[in-house]
């Protein structure tokens, strides 16, 4: 689906104020992160009280997409339009440098800003559904088995329009002081990636079914790359 | 560090209402997923708005430990008391079903609350930053230049005591509905994992430094298990 946003505007919302040099605002940096995230961090407000929960998602163009049980606190919350944010990192590496102080990790995260909004049609749903499905494994959707109505009926899914916001990114060697160079420490990036191990099929499988390419092949990175 | 804690008190903010067999309230629980962590996502509240924000952590005890700089927004906030939410996932596999209704993820994850509190004194500050060196790789604190007097003053460090936390934990194959599993469609487990690459040294490294190993066989399984 297409992108209507090109840039989010910078605002003391979204300003990434610690090292600005690796804060990203184009819609391009931001979604491609966003995608690539198997899960995202909801926080949302609860009586004064702020609460983050770890949930799948999907974004469809400038829309993000949860989904979860009627009975769903989070879901309840947000459904009446209450400010939420967003946020997910990808680790790419620990940052070994000389001295404690400049250690770092490589990452590329993202925060951002929006409000509930209910999801109430089934066709809405479904697509929604739908790209939650694709975003966990591509393909998935044209082999299982489609939810029923009442599977549908007992989902709700929540979008939540993407007003604001950022990326953060770091990346590359560790930078250590001049004066720590010479120190006989060593220095430099472990990569971390999460990856695949063996697919577990279930006890019960029909014989000869073959893993799905989805599977065998599963890896996270954006088409957008 | 010795833990007080042995079981948190279920209340309206920490219980598992969705699902709740996938609760768990016990600290050893709730300490090794966030001790095998290697972020955390911090929930606040700013004049209104939830924010979420990735950043490194470490427990002692039962005390969640954060830091960064002193310009740091979400430092500031925390120092003042404000509630706090952190929220971090650990995830294991995908799990597919026949069904897309069925299909989820393998995950460990904590989601905690408490009330930050500024590390004021360099003893506690340099046990802190202790500990969050060693979360992410332990044995480097005894290897890198520790922070000087300089470099501690500029870093600011937040505890936040663990008052209330819960775990909820999904393992194990997909569950399909009984009139499900007869259908041709390819249903199991795939694993994920957070692995390391290969150790990438620095340019200017001098040379005869090994790779050290907490480097080389770097893991993020606590020794708890």
């Amino acid at each position: 689906m297409e992108t209507l946003m090109q840039e989010f505007e910078k605002t003391p919302r979204n300003r990434i104020n610690r090292i600005p040099d690796r804060g990203h605002y184009d819609a391009d940096t931001v979604y491609q992160i966003l995608d690539e995230a198997l899960i995202c961090y909801v926080g949302f407000i609860d009586d004064g009280q702020p609460i983050v929960i770890p949930t799948n998602h999907a974004r469809l163009g400038d829309t993000l997409y949860l989904h979860g049980a009627k009975a769903s606190r989070m879901l309840k919350l947000l459904q009446e339009g209450n400010p939420v944010c967003v946020s997910t990192a990808l680790v790419d590496g620990i940052v070994f440098a000389r001295s404690v102080f400049s250690h770092s990790i490589n990452y590329r995260s993202v925060v951002l800003f929006g409000r509930g909004r209910l999801v109430d049609n089934d066709t809405e749903k479904l697509r929604a559904l739908k790209a939650i499905t694709e975003h966990i494994a591509p393909g998935r959707w044209a082999e299982a088995r489609l939810p029923n109505q009442k599977e549908l009926d007992s989902t709700t899914v929540m979008a939540v329009e993407i007003e604001s916001a950022s990326a953060k990114v770091r990346s590359g060697p560790p930078k250590d002081a001049e004066e720590d160079c010479g120190l006989p420490v060593w220095a430099g990036v472990l990569p971390l990636s999460l990856e695949p191990g063996d697919p577990q099929p279930e006890a019960r499988l029909e014989t000869g079914l073959e893993i799905p390419w989805y599977v065998s092949s599963y890896h996270r990175k954006s088409d957008r790359n």
